[in-house]
């Protein structure tokens, strides 16, 4: 790190507890505490310290001509700060000092988070006619030990040798690597260099043994200690619980959604009128019981999730709407790309990509581009969004292809969805684990013709032969699939005597013993199980996306932040302003927010005597898209002025017209330069947007 | 129970089992499994059984003049099998064999449950603009602790001395009990029956000691085996599991979703800028390990809750917007009416009730009017409501007032709403457990003269005195409360040596040891502990009183069974039938259906070729609240049928206007009355509500 680096990682942290100091006198002032002196001279010097701040932030990306990492972490600690400060969401239980990995929404958070799930059902649920459903979070151990969660929902954990203190493996040979590769003062050589890089590529996939070689390797230690670290060891991520008083039944907190669907499968399929295609959707927290949670919103213990599960004959996975999105062009990184030399993702029409065989089907496309479409309207910059194929080893065996729906934020890209269609899989498991059949019915448009093995055991010559293991071996002989039937039955009809393993024993069957035959038989449809296609989103982290796509500061005046949300998840939708503290204003205004209210639009009113500036900059902190203001013109016609947030531009709008209009453009009816074109527009004063 | 009463339950039992033989055989016919004969032969069947059943209870109320239990639990029977039928909830898990206590909820119901749920936010959190927060399931110990949950939230627990069962010891005694009352065999006499009835009436509120002496007094066994219990003993209702890798830090799942909102007080205030009242408000799933659940949907083991906070000076409980509730008159049972001769609620005007001190003040009744004004949008029959107000024995000795809002259901009267005045009880909790201080300030309107004791130790002269202790001594002095204070140096003032206790030892200090004084003071406000009042509902209770108060059967035909679900909360809105199967009709329903969606309006479109009339049966049974019908007329003038569940009565409309009126009409914004009168009415063929 230069000197110049240091430097600015000081400042940002000054800037940090300055601002905490401020935040409390002013509390402390208005409990009467601290008095006013005190608190202007605090902010003082906070403006102080952001003035350094940006001139040594200007004079890094200057002489190192990129975005540092530093204005990254800037840009990061402004939102966050402000994101806190405003009470989106803040760490839970902070009187007790907090437990990592869980997050409280706050009146905003919370908002928003009900318009973007609200969103999400509108556009895929009702949209689709998909069946949703709703089912616990505490779910018998069965559940998950048929899905595989039990055994294998893991990661590697090593602990530090003296103090016990556990650390999740691949993050901290992640961290060492990467500070091999940035380390500055003692660069490494090209190749070693190169080697490292690959190594880092292949972080996420390696098993413990792995893990734990390059941790000997490169003598990785524990980070806060220097102390040695324990082997790698398997750690399972769910919570355990207990159901019922007796003690012996074994309960997990749900770590997806998606279960609750699989096990319910067939009496979806009954309510769907026995018909494929359909789609069932939940939405509901999922728990993971994180090593070590770090990155905010990005990994919690407890989260939203929104999952699809798509069942489709394997057959067909063809899509009657897939013509609506073929030729949307998201940002596709396939897998080719990947491995190329440029590793960067392309537009590509998604009807292309299907016939050119990038994506494996319409169905699993149609997603990708319905996705593509619901990240746009919630507010993702589509140009720093790319669906992300999965290598073939990122894979699990059964998966046929995946494909991340991933958002660039400053962390890095971040997976906030995934697509894949995951064969039968999920089906086959609960279908093994229950013993019941989770099956779907095809009739097919034609009867057909198909040939099959039958097997007959003659009983007589067996109990002649095996006495009384007879049983056993007609059993086994009932049980021989096509291909080992026909195998013995070669051997049979060639006069020589045939095996079959009996209870893992092979033993000798001679041709009177069985019939084998082939047969010609008609069929009217056949029983099979179904493929799935899963569109899986995780809520919280598209609401961190959005958050950092929405940020900015107004030109020339960086103090003042705005987030840019689109009408449809902005938490508040409306201010109500009176111009003046005036008793006839007031009620005015307040008879303005009942009927916003009326309408189902939330909305604010703020009677304080601030500076229409102020009110404003406030607002947009929290990103409000319409502020109406009541002015003395009101009183005369019965008409207010609506600014809209980003353009700060004002129309003169009937108050009669004024529910009804912000309505319409928050349900995307109307556009704001609809608006401006139907409504007079107002010249504003110069001096509204100063603060 | 008499010999037509053991039939009637034979027939119930027996009509269950054969429902599930036909479902089971109809699901298979599709599959091709089981013949159309077969299938017949089983309902015809079970229409048998059905005819015999209602003759039988027919006959049972005649003869005993009132409405059997058994025709309860027969009204509940059809309702639970439709309900499950159509899949508004079901078992969890079933394909394992489900457990206990937990339910799915299947399209319908998640749609109903949903739009419930966002009617209450609308109703409270916009309409109030309340401070919403959502917070994590898994809360660390210390936050449960400090809220009494960890040591206090438990229920009786007794266990089979053979087997180990476990039974929940109130729930043992009171069916015990009811059976003695009801039993016509062995009647009791008057006075051992107006005993058992005041013991019955007493169970809920009974301590273990209280609830073993009656299960030895009245030898009460296991149910299933009849073997001995144990002494009855407490047992915790939370979850328990562990945060973290480590596994030392114990969590629990919430029991409830207040304390969310508590440990975020201070937060919230400032978020509020700093000004009381103000209301907080969580919707979020809670978690009780019941010990063995029953009565369905009402006492289950995951349950969604949506939560209040008002927190409010205490020395000012009116509300603002009380004047519009204050003429409402719901069914008020008082502890005065509870205790008096005729036991039954009154509807009494709120305003009245708060001004003859029934109701302790203005905001729990304001809450009261609303909670009442909710439940009869949600479509609960408001003559089978009441409050019903806590007795003092029921209420915690912190609570200064407690109003459950109970619903009349085939259960007897269900707790959907808990109303409580908790005083500063739960902020005080957290604020001696966290040291943090929960406090709001009030500053006077004008500033109050107090008079204060001040006690000032003189610490040459203790030294002098206690030596080594005077420190303590001096402490002890400073920390006297005013009684205290003024109590000693009433004494000293009289020439006699007073007495402070140090560390548990009363010490004697003399005159020049101490100063105490009174003086006048001007204080400009104070801090104090804000009130809470706390709305509290239980989602799933109200929604399965609203399916019970919904359920109906049509006139003259008790197999078509309806949900007269109000537009409001109707899981589905509309229906699209083309009237026949033709390719025209087809495309235009199609076409309508998709202005529907895009209206935000849920609809499901049925081309199948069954007769108008079992559609209309199909969706009755969900209670979609109105159906549209495309003939061959709407090719020729572009207009379609709109029936109203109902009335089954049916208006000519415009395509254009479809989506329009039906989204008024579920917005409430126009009543079928109102549409009636504009569009013409359609002379219905008798044939069309035929099945």
């Amino acid at each position: 790190m230069s000197v110049l680096e240091a430097k600015i990682t000081e400042l940002q942290e000054a800037a940090a507890k300055q601002g905490d100091v401020v935040r409390s006198l002013k509390a402390h002032a208005k409990d009467g505490k601290a008095d006013k002196a005190e608190v202007e001279a605090a902010i003082a010097q906070l403006q102080e310290i952001k003035l350094d701040l940006d001139a040594k932030q200007k004079e890094f990306e200057k002489t190192t001509g990129k975005v540092s990492s530093q204005s990254k972490e800037a840009f990061r600690a402004a939102l966050t700060n402000l994101l806190e400060r405003r009470l989106f969401y803040i760490p839970s239980f902070k009187i007790y000092g907090s437990v990592a990995g869980f997050y409280d929404y706050g009146p905003p958070g919370c908002a928003i988070k009900q318009n973007l799930t609200q969103a999400w059902r509108q556009h895929f649920v009702l949209e689709e006619n998909m069946l949703e459903v709703e089912c616990p979070a505490v779910t018998p151990e069965v559940v998950l030990k048929a899905s595989g969660h039990v055994d294998r929902f893991t990661d590697y954990m090593v602990t530090d040798l003296k103090t016990g203190d556990p650390y999740r493996a691949d993050h901290l040979v992640e961290g060492h690597l990467e500070a091999l590769l940035e380390d500055t003062k003692a660069p490494l050589p090209a190749a070693e260099k190169r080697e490292v890089k690959d190594l880092l590529a292949g972080v996420g996939e390696m098993d413990g043994a792995a893990l734990g070689a390059l941790i000997t390797r490169f003598g990785i230690k524990a980070p806060d200690t220097k102390n040695d670290l324990s082997p790698p060891f398997p750690f399972n991520l769910m919570f355990k619980t207990s159901i019922g008083p007796k003690g012996d039944m074994v309960g997990y907190l749900r770590p997806e959604t998606a279960q609750g669907i699989f096990v319910n499968f067939r009496d979806l399929l009954y309510y769907n009128g026995s018909k494929l295609p359909f789609a069932a959707a939940q939405i509901g927290n999922s728990y993971r019981n994180e090593i070590s949670p770090r990155a905010g919103l990005l990994r919690v213990r407890e989260f939203t999730q929104a999952e699809i599960e798509h069942f489709v004959n394997p057959d067909d996975k063809s899509h009657p709407k897939f013509a609506s999105v073929a030729k949307l062009e998201p940002l596709l990184y396939s897998r080719e790309l990947q491995m190329g030399e440029e590793k960067r993702p392309k537009p590509v029409a998604l009807g292309d990509a299907v016939a050119r065989g990038t994506i494996a089907n319409e169905t699993l496309a149609y997603f990708i581009g319905r996705t593509w479409l619901l990240f746009g309207r919630l507010g993702v910059d589509l140009k720093r969004m790319r669906f992300r194929q999965h290598l073939q080893h990122e894979m699990a065996h059964y998966a046929e292809d995946c494909w991340d729906a991933e958002v660039e934020t400053t962390y890095g890209w971040v997976e906030c969805a995934g697509l894949a269609d995951r064969s039968a899989y999920d089906l086959r498991a609960h279908t093994a684990m229950s013993k019941t059949e989770l099956n779907a019915y095809e009739k097919f448009t034609e009867p057909r013709e198909v040939e099959v093995t039958t097997v007959t055991p003659n009983k007589k010559e067996l109990g002649l032969g095996f006495k009384r293991d007879a049983k056993a071996v007609a059993d086994a002989l009932e049980a021989l699939g096509e291909e080992d039937a026909m195998c013995l039955k070669s051997d049979l009809d060639a006069g020589k005597p045939g095996k079959v393993v009996v209870d893992g024993k092979a033993v000798q069957v001679t041709a009177p013993m069985v019939e084998i035959k082939r047969q010609q038989k008609r069929l009217a449809g056949r029983n099979f199980i179904p493929s799935v296609i899963e569109p899986s989103f995780g809520i919280g982290r598209i609401l961190y996306c959005v958050f950092e796509h929405s940020y900015y500061t107004r030109e020339g005046d960086e103090a003042r932040a705005v987030l840019r949300f689109t009408p449809l998840v902005a938490p508040v939708k409306a201010t109500v302003f009176p111009l003046v503290q005036k008793e006839q204003l007031n009620a005015l205004a307040t008879k303005i927010s009942a009927s916003l209210t009326a309408a189902g639009l939330s909305n604010l009113i703020d009677t304080t005597g601030n500076t229409i500036g102020k009110r404003y900059a406030r607002t947009d902190e929290i990103g409000v898209p319409f502020a109406v203001t009541v002015d003395f013109q009101a009183l005369e016609n019965a008409s207010v002025t609506l600014r809209e947030r980003d353009s700060t531009a004002q129309i003169r709008v009937p108050i009669a017209d004024v529910a009804t209009l912000i309505r319409r453009l928050v349900d995307s009816a109307t556009t704001w330069e609809d608006a401006a074109a139907e409504y007079p527009a107002v010249a504003k004063a110069a001096a509204e947007e100063q603060q």
